[in-house]
């Protein structure tokens, strides 16, 4: 179903080529000031047309709230909210090859298998337009997270084809001083890979799952930096390269993939639910929700999986405002699927895009070899366009699981049972300690 | 919350010392023939003490069904079936420094952030038993699949610390016939990594996802090729490798973590719900969910963003039996969110176990620094256990995914509106094209 | 939540003076013919102006589909569906007394109290233009349980204030001859009332809970004749006595309260589950979810309960087509939550509006005494336009439970234990008795 | 589904001849004192045996807690709670005829018809024994709202058959006097119906739709008072009447239905949903959830449809503890589907039992007319065992609400914008008006 959350409830609507696409989100928190700007700055984010990396189609996606506000104030009835299709040009997927062809990797022939109709532009909902409904819900979401606790959610793309951000201890771009030269002559069709020199590190430095210098961008990176570049990857190397790796799949009629890295800082401790609805559980959902993903990893991730548990272990220390944290980070903020109030982060994985404007070998719907010619506009690279999508989903996902803790913290607080009862005899828990109550109390 | 899926839908229950752990499944279809040996297969898989390579505690983990079948046969209302906590010890836990200190990157912290209250075990539902209860109702899913359609789910180990078995092209196990020497002298506490040759292979075919040998794997291991070893990694030098690495964790009361793979084989095309339920979201949820792990990828995954979309797309090809398939499948069985009939893998990462047999640097609830000693039975590795699990919940997550195609087809199969009705003019759909109503009516 | 149903899920938005009311509707199996024109004809009856009886606001209502349809065919992508508020006239409801009291009997305090912000209209989401996104809704799913089975929906008003069609044994109403004229002198404020005259029935026929009469109503009534008059009431008499008694309370700038009984006719059997959402509940939420409602009974009702089992219960008997049937249908077309194949019929009582053009002692949102003054456009009487929203609630309880069958039949039908095989050894469903999944593939 | 509420969600599961019977409910407040003496007061007041007015099956129905609560307290972690099948006496059902006959008005025949399986029992879950989990659960819930906020749900027969405890103005027993005797005689098995005499009532006080004497007892009643009876009535009179309708039934091998009225009092304003879930359709929705019931009305129900809305509205008055009250309480406790603080009460019509101990012409499940003989131990009237369910689902509606609303107040009491911010200009709230959030922070 097309609902994504069971507090904080999203549902949206819209293919391609209909009137409009929209949400509808209940379970707004009452008495928050809102308005179409706080939801426009996202959507702006995520349209197409915003530079020559992504798609020429210029939809100027404007928002129009059409219920659940009341003078600027929510009034925690269902936010309804809604983009007109302006720009619909439906001839350019009508064509006859498209009718006879379903698109590889594209979604026409699994939504001709799954539902037995055949909207005109293929894959119906797989559009990228849904995302409209995410992005203006996840804004909501944000708005909220930040007022009530200074929330900070910042995505940003890590990767692109094979240039990454440097992230492991002793991970370098490849022809550094020279990259821009060698890319720019064109000359080349082949980008330097990166690679690692750990000298100077100890076998154990060398095998931490990411760099210092990572973990300090995480800790700080803020969305100006991010939209510094078109491409949105903070690092100036590393973007102008991901930038030519573009280009030149767009001169190839190719597309290419990437990644996207998010973090959000400042999450209250005591979110998510054990068992199936872990926090980082709700967040792989939202994020393979997302077209076009298809990998995820929190924390160290994979490449966390080889250390091992003595030096992979967060150790916890006293902060400095009195709650309990950890040395390290490893558990991406979430343990036992439980935020733990360090910052979360995770890498998201993008597949290049399937529509391509070069000639493919395939089959028809019946089973007949040919070529499908594609033409058209097509983004040749996903991920800077998906930045914002990223953070909504991270919205959404933090927001549903902050109002289902609400719920318990509320109910329990009125219970004379205090946090001691069920502890050991031998134990009781001195007072200097915050409770998750004094967190939630404060933003 | 406890549940997991709308219509094939299971709820848990139970932690480390209480009576029983068990669940109520609800939506079986009903008319199954099912006997609770036919559930105790896969718990018997999951239960500790099976190797030297896992915890040692004997738990005999006897299923007992307590409502939902009569005569051996489902009745469609709730099945609730329980585990007995056996052996429980609940003192190994209770020791003095457990009380004072939360184990660092366990759930001991989180949980009594979250509830305000401690149980004995200190992570409560964070236990590894809690995941009897998705076990039980994974078999009786994965059961209902493979008499509907012959689906078949093969999980395995893929990687112990930095073992892995080989899948990129040109991938190989570094030092492979002196492997077994080298560890088993005991003399290094270093294991040489798996590297990369490519020699031989064109660009193009040194850039695709996975190796020839890794799909062909996929393609044909079985659940007896896996229980060949006690690590269920189907790869026998791989094998005895990772092993040796389990046992280095082990004699160093540390503990190392690991990959699991999945393949499922024979599912129906048409499952899995556009936008927020594709069949690739519910399944990232499902494993995230599975305590330990970090990370999730399906088709080519991380690796497959590298890959420009002209070689990435899958081509559609006619199959042998009449319907549509793809000639590669690095889209992992899934396009658009919806599966194709090809066959779904994905790959989930384990971090090492938090808990391990030696003194670590740390704080007490009350932030105070000091050392936690720990002692008791741990599993240095968790993902030999993990593989049942791994099926277990994929086995959810189609049956959820089944159902609910399942009331879409037979609503949509009365209406007189054909499966033309919405196709462009100049275009039928050949009668030889096999529908969805055909997949689903033969197993 | 803002959200009806599971399977055929139907999400609201909009308050009286927003910029448009409306709902997504996920769940709408593909392929069927859907236009404007479909949607429109509920909205028609629904909206207010139609007669001198109701409230004389002209809202056009005229519906816009925004997605999931394509050239006049459902793709089973959510449906969304938007009708523009255009006689907002915000001003009606913001004078200065409104400000200050909080209307009795209506939600204007205690949506204050649950939210904390008090929307102009001060009720919000409890307006009566809350209702178009149902009747929207239900005017989808009634469309396909009408292709699909024929399903007959129809509902009428069967009082108002003491004004009942009669439908107990030996009801009849007072003064029949002279009714019309009685009232139409205006010289009293008093309707004569009903009066029961058993003379000629024996004790039983007496006690039966519904005449002959009404039964046969029941079975007969079609949509024409229910809208033959403004009232919509099928009993020409009886109608022309409750228009009399509107128009009274209207002169006295007063209000009145009714009922609305609903028949569906040729539901399947099957729908409806055990337990918590038996058929019968889902009806009483849906129906107890309309404005105004205060009261729910199905089948015999209140009046069931005085008649002993012997002569309450149903007695199975052959119908001419082969399936089984129930001589009588006390049960209202339920036995054991679950639908029976029998009419299911119900009656739900609505409360006087609590909105009345005279003054009233009450006191301010501050506690002080005073009086409430209100003017405007008020319905003196709900019932009439609650029968389309009546039927809109019954449609989708029927579709959503339709929906949750539809899945569980499908995978059922792929076992190879057929019916017989949990059944004692002794008995064997004979061939010629149908089974629900001949029900279900014929209309 | 066998799940109620999306807060705190009861599944349960069993029949009548399996294991074991029971539930599991997830979101329980953690750090609640609660043992298996909480819940099985209510279980053991449900169980049959009680009384000769009862089957006589002598369940013990004890109680054992499975999971979710450590030392005596709560954990937060689901609650898994079940009772042993101990008396199952399998064969009373499973006679020849029983094999060939769906019994009339009962569920053996939907049954089959939805899941084309036969339980031994014939309706399967359809058995009082399902209600088992519900009173286990609704007991938990109880708790916490008496603890929380002295939350009182008491719950009465107040008719059996023709018999009532006189609710009307005016109503009165018929023959109070002589009723005993004329019973007693056994000489008739007529009993007299109650009637009304309104001499000496103005007419508007005649149309009162409750007496001012039933209003008291709504006020005022304990559990103590209901349980001074074995029929559970606190009117004496009407309470030996009842007794005697009942032991009629059971001598003439027949049964017989009734009423249950329940009030809830000091239940918090500010819960319920509107649109759809509004407190009175859930509170519907768990009514008509119980086996045999096919009646609910809230407030003044159907007779308060009659009333003119200038005498139905609850005019507003300040209450001494200086929150905002109703004069009189014709909604019931809720307006605009919220609860206002006001006592809630409600009345739910039982239908006479399906199963009689006489023969009963009827058709055999292939059609064939024929004579149903069945024996055993049958309940000839299930009301006064009913009260406890009715309390118990009761509880668990207001649980589920108030946990619903505890996430909003608490996610709105993080906003700056406070709640004078949508009121208009003219208005602000006085500061001596209580808000929710003063009433939530007191019990």
């Amino acid at each position: 179903m097309s609902t994504f959350g069971s507090h904080f409830r999203v549902t949206t609507y819209g293919e391609s080529h209909c009137a409009s696409v929209g949400c509808i989100v209940d379970g707004v928190p009452p008495g928050m000031a809102l308005s179409e700007a706080d939801v426009q700055v996202q959507l702006s984010r995520r349209r197409p047309g915003q530079s020559n990396l992504t798609t020429p189609r210029d939809e100027k996606d404007a928002v129009k709230i059409q219920a659940g506000v009341e003078k600027g104030v929510t009034l925690g009835s269902p936010l309804s909210m809604l983009v007109r299709n302006e720009d619909q040009r439906p001839h350019d997927y009508s064509d006859d090859t498209l009718d006879l062809y379903p698109r590889p990797s594209h979604a026409d022939w699994t939504y001709l298998d799954k539902y037995g109709v055949k909207s005109s532009s293929g894959g119906g909902r797989s559009s990228a337009r849904e995302t409209i409904g995410r992005v203006a819900a996840g804004a909501v979401a944000e708005k909220y997270l930040r007022e009530a606790f200074g929330v900070e959610i910042v995505a940003f793309v890590s990767s692109v084809g094979k240039v990454h951000i440097p992230r492991y201890p002793g991970e370098q771009l490849a022809g550094d001083e020279s990259a821009n030269a060698a890319v720019g002559a064109g000359s080349s069709s082949k980008l330097v890979d990166n690679y690692i020199d750990t000298t100077g590190l100890t076998e154990e430095e060398a095998e931490e799952p990411l760099s210092l210098e990572f973990r300090q961008l995480l800790a700080t990176i803020t969305r100006q930096d991010v939209d510094k570049t078109d491409i949105r990857c903070p690092h100036p190397v590393a973007a102008e390269r991901m930038r030519q790796r573009i280009l030149l799949a767009k001169s190839n009629n190719d597309s290419i993939g990437g990644s996207v890295t998010c973090v959000i800082r400042k999450v209250p401790s005591g979110l998510g639910e054990p068992c199936f609805d872990k926090l980082e559980a709700k967040l792989a959902h939202a994020m393979l929700s997302i077209p076009a993903t298809k990998a995820f990893e929190i924390g160290s991730g994979f490449r966390g999986t080889e250390v091992p548990g003595s030096r992979h272990n967060d150790r916890f220390v006293a902060k400095h405002d009195g709650t309990l944290g950890t040395a390290t980070n490893w558990s991406g903020g979430i343990q036992g699927g439980i935020s733990n109030g360090e910052e979360i982060y995770f890498r998201i994985g993008f597949k290049s895009p399937a529509t391509i404007s070069q000639n493919q070998s395939t089959a028809t719907y019946s089973g007949k070899d040919g070529t499908l010619a594609t033409r058209g506009r097509h983004d040749p690279c996903v991920v800077p366009r998906a930045v914002p999508i990223v953070e909504s989903m991270a919205a959404l996902a933090i927001m549903d699981a902050l109002l289902a803790q609400d719920a318990r913290t509320m109910a329990a607080s009125r219970l004379n049972a205090g946090p001691v009862l069920a502890l050991p005899n031998s134990m009781h828990l001195p007072s200097k300690l915050k409770t998750r109550q004094d967190h939630l109390s404060g933003s």
